[in-house]
Order: C-alpha cells, then structure tokens, then sequence
C-alpha cells in the first residue's frame, strides 16, 4: 500500500498542509440558517448553506465532518445533499469525515461500510472516514477496517464522548477497576494495529469528548497511535488548550471537530454568514496551531 | 395518552389480530434478488422486491423491520427507497420497526428521532419503533423517550446483540460482577418506566439475540416490562422454542424478527418468490405461535 493510500497519512499531509488541526463540523440547523436562506425551501438553503462554508473554510481546516442526522432528518433528498455536499467538499481539497456512528453485525457492517467508505460507480467514496459505534463488538468493526485496509479509509471509533451522560455506559467500573472506556480503547487501538502509516499513526482513530477533564490525556496514552477526534470544543463548552495532550507525539494527533460557533458565527458577529465563519474558523485555527506545536 | 397512540399497546394489538409475534426483516441483497428482478436497475429491483415481500408476508407478520444500512448503500435513492416502503407497510396494515441503531449527543438525536418517529409534512411517521444504540448514555436517549410520549412511538435499545462478537463489550464483567449488558438492561427498563400502556407493555424495548442460550430467559427477568426484539432466528442459526420465555407473561412480550430464510426462500423452495416467502412467513408465524402460548 502506497503512503498516500493510508488514510492516516493523508490526514497527517492534510493538517501540515492546512497548518491546522481543525475540522469544521457541518451540524446545518434550518432554523439557524442566515437570513438571507430563510426563504428558500428548507433542503435547497441547507444546501447552499453548507456548500457556502465549505468554500469558506476549505484554505483554513484539514477536514469537514458531516453530521448525518441534520440531513436524515429532511428525508432521502436531504441525503442526496449529504452526497453532493460531500463530493464538494473533496473537489475544494477537504478531507471528508462522515458523522455517522454505525455499527452493526457483520453482512450488515458491509453494506454501511460501502454506503460511506467505498467508491459509486464513477464517483469516488462519499468520506475518507466515519463514526462507528463499538457496543457490538470487534465482528461488527471488522467490515470497516477491511475497507480502511483496501481503499486506504479510516474509522474513528466511539470511546469516550462529550455529552454530559456519557458515563452511564462508558464510565462503568468494571472487574478490574478500569472504566469500561479505557477497555473500549484497548480493542481500538487493537483494531488498528495493522493500519499505521509511515507518519506513525493508525487509520483507526477514536471519537473523545474534549469536555471531561483528563480524557484527552488519558486517550493518548492509551491509544499512542490513534488520531483522536476530538469534540466539545465550542459549543459544549471545551477550550482550545484542553486539546493539547492530543499533539504530544504528532501534530496530526488530534483532529479537532468545531462545529456551530464556526456555522453559525453571523448570529454573533454579524455581517456576511460567510465571512464571520471564515473569521471564525482562522480564529480556531491559530488557536489550535498555539496548543499543537508541531504543526506550523 | 388513549390506548391505541401507545406504541406497545399498538403492538401488542397488531399480534393479537396477526396471531403471531413475526417480524420480517427487509434485509435487500442485489445478489440474492430473484432471477426475474436481476435484469431490473439495481435501485428499482430492490424497490420491488420490497414492495413483493411486504405483500407476501402482510397477513401473516405483526410487522417489517427495513435494515437501513442495504438501503443507504445505495444512496439517496435507496434511501427514498426506505421510505416508500416503510409507507407501503403502513399501508398493508403492518407496524414499521426502523433498524438504524442510531445515538448521538442530545440536539442531534433529536434530529435522528425527527428522520424516523415524526410526522413529514402531510405523510405519517416512516416508522413506528427505531433501534437505538445506548453507548452514548441517557440523555443521547432521552430525545427519542420524548417522541415515544409525545407521539406514541417506540424505541428497541440494543441490550445483547446476536453475533458472536457482541461478547467483546457486552459481557464484560463490572466491578459488581455482573455483565455489562445487564447493567444496560437496567437502564432500558428505567426509560421505560413512563411509557407503559395498557397491555403492561413498555414502549421502550431491547434488542435481544437468541443465538446466546439463556439470554432470552435473562432479558424476561432484568426487563420484565419491556417488548424484547428477538434476533438470530433463521440465518444466524437459534431455533423458534428459545424464544419462548420471552412470552412468559405476554402473548406479545417478544417481536421474533426473521429477514433472510423468508426474503430469499426461493432460493430453498423455488418457484414464486413471493409465494416461497410467504410460505416460509407462514411457517415461522405457526412455529412461534407454537412457543407463544397467549397468542391464540
């Protein structure tokens, strides 16, 4: 497998290239679009909503994250915008991660992983990388890391996520003292073993919530060679530095997803939609670049 | 709430009325389509297949449950496929399971609840009941619990799930010694507890896989208000008499949901396909029928 066909390593091209480790996360709420969209019909302006911050931040983040559930919620046309805009996306030189947190049994897994991960027809795949889901177990991920083995795509896995109710399932003291998420980590960074790049780092990434203290730091040492995609920062309420421990070892370590301060920073700044979030994203961006110092 | 807008309650109806707890699952394999659909577009061939089968097995079934992921691997116009059919089940008088799993942190779950439990304009809801996955903890559920009461919906949480894998994180022994999916178990039962109806069946069900001896047993005893949705029946290779405790108390206590042997039964019994499936439907109903000694 050739360097470039690694998805951790064209990440890691990605976020040198850029000088950034951010991710713009595309959550499009139609009642918070701009003014100026309100009056179209509501799949068109989440269309052109999108379309218009891809291009606004595509000089700034190394990677747009889809979240699929903003275009499932406005139906089978709603997902065709989640192709369009993906395929979009790629054309303005932008890693695309779909938010998608899938997980099934095996022949299922397969067709989840060809809906996201694989090429149709004379397009290329819809994303470089998704969200799965690890309750099911590692039979359930093997579909996906046959893909990320073949087609050179990546998984970033559930681990320890940033809602406030994480810890019901992910917290739970198990047998040997261990929370169950750092276990979850462990068969992660298993799964990915055989997926390291030449920058050192795995195509199976993990999913971590920038929101409790200690998580990042911790994900790191467990996972030393997982991109971590890190959320919470912004609206949840997690600052830039809490990131840092994500970049010890590599300045692609860390894939920091920000998604409704960037999206929505006209409701804050005013002025054109595009332009406060291109500001916005170059606001994120330096800070990032401050914590993850190897990235210049 | 009356009676009938309570999901368990509309359940629990539709297998009295069926005289059976069958689920058929809408699982569309282009490969395995019938030889006459083969020459069809791939898209339009699942199409018809879907609508054939849903016809087939309507008097027989209780409900369908549609596997999104064979849908979403043919993009937006499978999706728009899932929706057609997901109405034309409604409209052959049978309850729609949505087999998604999804879950997600709280604004964006409500966005998932939205695709699946809602009404869309002037057409009904595309689904009665969704699968959820509770890796992400109780407020990434709570958006789906506030549609189940607000609309009569319902919800089948993963719990234990039928492939072999699901060990790897589901049985994974706590500090107090017990299973993790027990103590999901638990949690399944407590977000139920409010959306119990008439029938003393809860609206917030478990995924259940009967290809583990006992666990069907178990799931009675932690969840004993819960409808449980009983997988691994058929292809995964459990026999019809293991699910039999999950009737225990109730001649609708369980949803027996059995996709491949009667989807692809033409391919064992030859001839009509949509005779094959049906047949094949009908034996399976007078099996469980057989360990479901309420229904009558």
């Amino acid at each position: 497998m050739s360097a470039a066909s690694n998805f951790a390593d064209r990440l890691a091209e990605a976020v040198e290239r850029k000088g950034s480790p951010l991710c713009v996360g595309l959550d499009p709420m139609p009642a918070r679009l701009p003014e100026e969209l309100r009056d179209a019909e509501p799949v068109e302006a989440v269309e052109r909503f999108c379309r218009g911050i891809v291009d606004a931040v595509a000089d700034t983040a190394a990677a747009v994250k889809l979240q699929s559930a903003f275009f499932e919620a406005l139906g089978s046309r709603g997902v065709a915008v989640f192709e369009r805009v993906c395929d979009h996306a790629h054309a303005a030189g932008l890693l695309v991660v779909a938010d998608v947190k899938r997980g099934d049994i095996a022949t299922t897994a397969e067709a989840y992983a060809a809906a996201f991960l694989e090429r149709r027809g004379e397009e290329s795949a819809l994303a470089d990388v998704m969200t799965v889901s690890p309750y099911m177990g590692g039979d359930s991920v093997e579909p996906f890391l046959r893909v990320c083995r073949e087609r050179g795509r990546g998984i970033f896995c559930l681990v320890k996520t940033s809602n406030p109710g994480s810890g019901d399932v992910q917290d739970l003291p198990l047998a040997d003292g261990r929370p169950l998420w750092h276990h979850v980590a462990g068969l992660v960074d298993r799964w990915g073993a055989d997926l390291v790049g030449t920058a050192g780092l795995s195509s199976v990434g993990a999913v971590v919530g920038a929101t409790h203290a200690g998580v990042v730091e911790a994900a790191r040492r467990l996972l030393p060679r997982a991109v971590l995609l890190i959320l919470g920062v912004g609206a949840q309420g997690a600052q830039p530095e809490e990131v840092a421990p994500a970049f010890a070892d590599h300045p692609a370590g860390g894939l920091v997803s920000i998604s409704r301060p960037i999206l929505y920073a006209h409701e804050v700044r005013g002025g054109d939609w595009r332009e406060a979030a291109a500001a916005e994203a170059a606001r994120f961006a330096a800070e990032l670049r401050a914590v993850a110092p190897g990235v210049t």
